[in-house]
């Protein structure tokens, strides 16, 4: 749950105690969104329901995590629904899991690095979806041979490729597999492993985002610029 | 469920009968993801699980339906999730609901036109989520008094600003409204409108999809052009 | 043309004598490309030929110039060639001009603010196209009973709209206009004065450009960011 | 000069005889702009001055033609102007060379199909440019050794990148290199040899432009989509 003073934001679980410069917050285990705590020093918090972006501004982060713009693509393009079996690598933060488990999924998740995997779990406690993510710490690819029956794989590690040779016995049935890499190279190599491990729907997307500014003066596209993330690229197993 | 001849989807509940030209085709009303079923003529087609793309390429349309990017992308910067209540106006094809339920969300979508109203329940009937999205007929904006409690309201109607200007009463504390509009003068009037209600986080953005080329001679941006489709505006409702 | 030390480049004319810290710089009135140039403390600069891109990075300024890619899309769009007869408003730094008649065009262009046409007098002094490009000071709104014949009119003031609307009798047969504006509403107002004028092959352009970065991990747009400069509007005189 | 009745267009130079299904079309060798001609029928033809866009409109094709749009992009980033001397592959249609003769460039270009040379040459003809583009056939690798003293070079073959390591040598001081190629890869090799061979200010940029539609219903970006055309590498020769 996100606690909110006038001018600062926590991501907390019912039950921590956080020291800030405003006091000491002791978050009650039974505390409802709405409810206000206090600090020790009287400063007052509202509890306040989390939503998915929150986890992208909050959650303790051990690389850049993926854009809730991303992530919204992946959602969208495989079709993430409740009661999907998700494979994921790498964890990373852990923002894209805890997204596809909010959604309903029961995600299994890997991650090399070992303290990067405790920092992803106890991101999950924070999104309240502990019970639907199972952050792995190891190598996907050398567990491939114990590992089947997913409704997607969401991929964003560098032998993502290696991981896509292999979809057709990892995806159940029409399930949908996604590449998620900054460059044109890896996106290729993907494309390549899908195409030869018989997958169909391959596409590899770029997308260009912009704000567009309301003024005075008229309507306008942002100067700020818009700087690529990653290319998306998308298969599914035949029936 | 879909229904996968060599050459042929099609998208049919339990129990349906379809005549096709390769026989008349009787799904069983307890058919299974993987059964094959076999026209009275023999042809056999495979049963197969459903996933949110199918409802874009299945559904019967009373309109140009939302893409699943933009689905995807409503998905993401709202973080849709299990659980949420969702107000949506108007319903369409109904391929936004669809999806949105089968994340786990409990949607409230109107529509004016009768005649769409009753092709969108069928077309929630055959994504088996017709418990879970409540197609109503009627102007939303003549309902707003009687509504509440929403974690997220999606707009895609030309009176969306009139609702967006209610959004603080129909919103939980947290909530978002998302409102998809093709034209500039519509999503400025809706950024507009979100200021005036004391919404945050007002934000419009323009997405540009393009589709990668890997081929021989090497890899390329596809020459086939990505039109617009809609902006997207968000907006959330303070705590 | 530009004098270039080590870790300096200055934009200066022949005869002119600058000071730096690297001590005084006497331009001889003869200097040629490739000729070295001593500073009286004995730093030596080099003479090169000037390029549109130097105008851009040396022109003094008076605002933010077009960019080197905008006055390309004007010349493309619009066919510069050496001989046309050009009518600019407004001024600014005088990029624009100065790019033009390096191409041969003959431009006259019209500043509001008697200093900023200084500046950009200078300017065209230092680009070695002062013989071509009339600086005149004033409103071209108020100009426009004496004006005609000219094969391109390139506009970038707020008053755009009403020169568009008269661009049938500036213009000859099958001439160019072409409107620089950074917003949607200008843009249209401009659009909606052509058609009203009778003009042709109207159309506004916007334009997103991207680096590419070629890293060693691989081939990617970059992230920083591209943001919008203007949309350009060109329409066509009937013949 | 193009020869305009209500719904033909036809480019033609003074002297030439078209037969068209209006009748006979006999241009006189002193024809001026805005002079009207007759076939021997009675339709009425009006001359008009060509302007750029015209040419890709109206030359003879042997491939296509680099876009106004990419043309501008050259002429922008690399600063054409009168006086120039450009050299060029592979011609092709020819009209990035007639492009840049009539801003007053010489340019010498190469192309490698002796038919494609021959309709090149008619084109400039036809541009009134014959005096100012120099069509060689011939593969301009083969020719480098021989070759020097350009301000610009525009490549747009598959062995550019050949070219641009033999840049130094060819190009004047502070002389632009510019490479017109579809693919990221051939872009990436230009980019390498442009390093090796110590240009500045390297940079590979894609360009995306959308028309606007201004419609009844509001403003919007065109659900006409637009392809890529080419990335657009620049480098520069040091003093």
């Amino acid at each position: 749950m996100l606690f909110i003073s006038e001018d600062r934001e926590y991501l907390l679980s019912p039950g921590e105690v956080l020291e800030t410069d405003l006091g000491i917050l002791e978050i009650p285990e039974d505390v409802s969104p709405g409810e206000t705590v206090e600090t020790h020093l009287g400063t007052e918090f509202v509890a306040r329901k989390l939503r998915g972006p929150d986890l992208f501004h909050h959650f303790e982060r051990t690389g850049a995590p993926m854009m809730p713009r991303d992530i919204g693509l992946v959602m969208g393009h495989t079709g993430i629904a409740a009661g999907d079996r998700v494979l994921d690598a790498g964890t990373g933060t852990g923002v894209l899991s805890a997204y596809l488990a909010r959604a309903g999924a029961e995600v299994l998740t890997f991650e090399q690095d070992e303290e990067f995997a405790e920092v992803a779990r106890e991101n999950m406690e924070l999104a309240d979806v502990a019970g639907a993510v199972d952050v792995r710490v190891g190598d996907i690819t050398e567990q491939l041979d114990d590992l089947s029956g997913f409704d997607v794989l969401t991929l964003d590690t560098a032998d993502a490729p290696e991981v896509v040779a292999r979809a057709p016995e990892l995806l159940r049935p029409a399930g949908y597999v996604s590449v998620y890499s900054p460059f044109v190279e890896a996106s290729h190599e993907a494309v390549d492993r899908a195409r030869e491990a018989g997958l169909e729907a391959i596409e590899t997307l770029e997308t260009i985002q912009r704000e567009m500014d309301f003024g005075d003066r008229g309507s306008r596209p942002s100067t700020a610029g818009v700087g690529h993330t990653g290319y998306l690229t998308f298969a599914r197993n035949p029936v």
